[in-house]
């Protein structure tokens, strides 16, 4: 099975989720590639992102690939002309052999993908997915347990407002594993997500309580928090969940945090702790990214 | 005859548009190529545009070249710093072995190619040139007709804002084609360009009745209105003149309606005509655009 | 010796200065090399500057690398999503071998430093350092005059707020240079840099006169006026010192006027002066960068 485009998590299976996985390790192991010479990434970003473009431009270039980039395509735009969506698209895909795009617009990739001549890769359309976070984050899961499909994954703090959490949802339930959702009342994973899973294999739980998911998930993938966070009193600057050195203590031997950096308040370890302990899996997490982001780049090129 | 620098459309005579054209055909058949490998484009944008940036570093990298990006000099130029043109140019051709620059100044583009160590490629100096469209243009003809000679062009909207039909114009005068140029009295033609076009080739002809033009012309190259429309009661939203299917049943059968893109208010026609009417020819155009300019890059570095 | 990175000018002694200019005349004679093929420098640029970023790239490319760039990082950076300095070159070192970084903060290089799995190179920290302007200024020395262990150096100009002067003052502390530090008495060069110099091989003298200096420097190295010149009465547009056909006729015939560009109104000769006396150097300063710099950056990848 081939993916001609990338623009929504429901389209990472688990047989293309595996296959990517193993391409990346064989990446991983090696030097400078020449597979991808002469073809030619572009990187259109309508919200701008120095780490998500520099991991597509790093994963083009390690495989032979040149890059044109496009850091700030709102203010550069055509669409102060009076230029669509899909006529940018129409005049993009003559210039380049695959796309990565972020864009403000719920749906705006799967609506390139429709017009392309060339593959395009859903790098964040609004608050909808942002399907290669997912990838990365199952990637991880991987190479930390060695198997995705009976896991306990916790995901906490936001689910409304972001769209890591709604692709890494609609990626894990096409696996067995047991989905704890943990966000205050206000945050709630919306239905249409809710309503996959439920259409699908996970066993899925909502709360609103973080210590006992602490102490019983595999994975406890933190979010960054978005929104300012509103209790009974008014806003607070607070956040509702934290991963600290308490907390952390709770956690299975074997657990792993997650997260899609960069971390913010919700994550307030001391950083020999970040750097010591097997169990803080964040930052190898972030070194999977241009590994699995070079599969991609080569099963949607080839 | 060899270019040193393009910064004229007036510098593009039928010899060396031909001997462009031919060597642009030869690059569409072919893979990427090394042919300047080695070479760096210097692509120095004081405007910003996504489309004439990422077509020019499209084509260099298709060259085996490589590319030295700058989407927005004006920002981050030394130009604050008390930098002349001149002083810019003086740094840069040090850095890159060919500038494409984008300038808001008239004359611009002259200036820099008088100081400049390396070639100088205009693409676009405030209202008054962009020669390499005009050289897609022709390009665009001569693929289409066969021929540009005898052809009857409409050049239809605003022409007194616009720095693509001013080198247009320049470049047809030395055909020996009919112009007509269709405006409202606003917007006519200046008449430096006038004076041009009256001691060389062209049959001229202002009007502003778009209806017989249509009837008549080979080609109907529409404008995107840059500006507000003045009509006597204030001003307009709307554009004066349109192709839509009404206007499209007018043309001839082998004519070809031709637009530098992004095409607005002017073009009124469904999806499916655009894509399925023979006649409408600029979305072919703007895909011959990597082609010249590959040519251009390769007859400027060599 | 071999430099991990360079942050600070107090790393490049006599030996180092010596190696890398060998390395960069070497460079000079040749065409484009494939040395650094298959690695990535990442240009991370926190304050804008065409100049000294494409000079960096140039240089990458030249030695056949290849580059990622962010012309604009404080907009596009996750800073304002609560990210440390030291978690982004957490990030950013995965995606490239070496980093150029220009940043506002005093400091901030050598935290990167720190932190970085990768060479960081120091393209300007606030008003702290800039140790490859330095670096090209000793380059520039050692072509002009063959040596600078003697020579007589000049720098003139504000020395309170700008980094050049602060490093380049450090590397010749290096040397038994005779150094004279010319400004008004606002602008005089601060106290940790002259308690380095004191402790190292230079007679140093600070004055506010310009003109015997100028009858007796080998090195006239003006500076750029950063900040308004406050005179008794006020504020003044003027600059304090300036070389004009008058200061000029004054210099020592084999005196060099150095500058590290653009130039302002401290300067003011004759374009013609510029380009046929013998003694302005500061265009053949600005073409020896890209070479230093690939010096620079093979040195430290290899």
């Amino acid at each position: 099975m081939t993916l001609k485009h990338l623009v929504d998590a429901r389209q990472l299976d688990p047989t293309i989720v595996t296959e990517l996985c193993h391409r990346a390790e064989f990446y991983r192991g090696q030097g400078p590639l020449n597979e991808l010479q002469g073809k030619k990434l572009g990187t259109w970003f309508h919200q701008r992102s120095t780490r998500t473009r520099w991991s597509f431009e790093s994963a083009m270039l390690r495989l032979g690939g040149s890059v044109i980039s496009e850091p700030n395509a709102e203010a550069n735009s055509s669409t102060g002309k009076g230029e669509s969506l899909e006529d940018s698209i129409h005049m993009i895909d003559d210039y380049v052999d695959c796309i990565v795009m972020r864009h403000p617009q719920w749906g705006s990739a799967e609506i390139a993908a429709a017009e392309s001549d060339v593959p395009v890769i859903n790098a964040g359309d609004g608050a909808n997915q942002h399907p290669t976070q997912a990838l990365v984050d199952a990637y991880t899961m991987l190479l930390e347990f060695g198997h995705i499909g009976t896991l306990h994954v916790a995901i906490v703090g936001d689910l409304a407002n972001g769209r890591a959490p709604r692709s890494l949802c609609y990626l894990l339930s096409q696996y067995k594993v047991k989905l704890t959702l943990v966000s205050p009342p206000d945050w709630r994973m919306k239905d249409d997500v809710k309503e996959f899973m439920r259409s699908h294999h996970p066993q899925v739980e909502e709360t609103t309580e973080f210590k006992d998911v602490v102490r019983e998930a595999d994975v406890i993938y933190m979010l960054r928090n978005q929104q300012e966070y509103k209790t009974e009193e008014g806003r607070s600057d607070e956040v509702p969940y934290v991963i600290d050195t308490g907390t952390l203590s709770l956690a299975k031997k074997d657990a792993r945090i997650m997260h899609p950096l960069p971390h913010c308040k919700e994550i307030q370890l001391p950083r020999d702790v970040e750097k010591n302990d097997r169990r803080i899996a964040y930052e190898r997490q972030a070194k999977n990214a241009p590994y699995i982001r070079m599969a991609l780049l080569a099963h949607l090129l080839k």
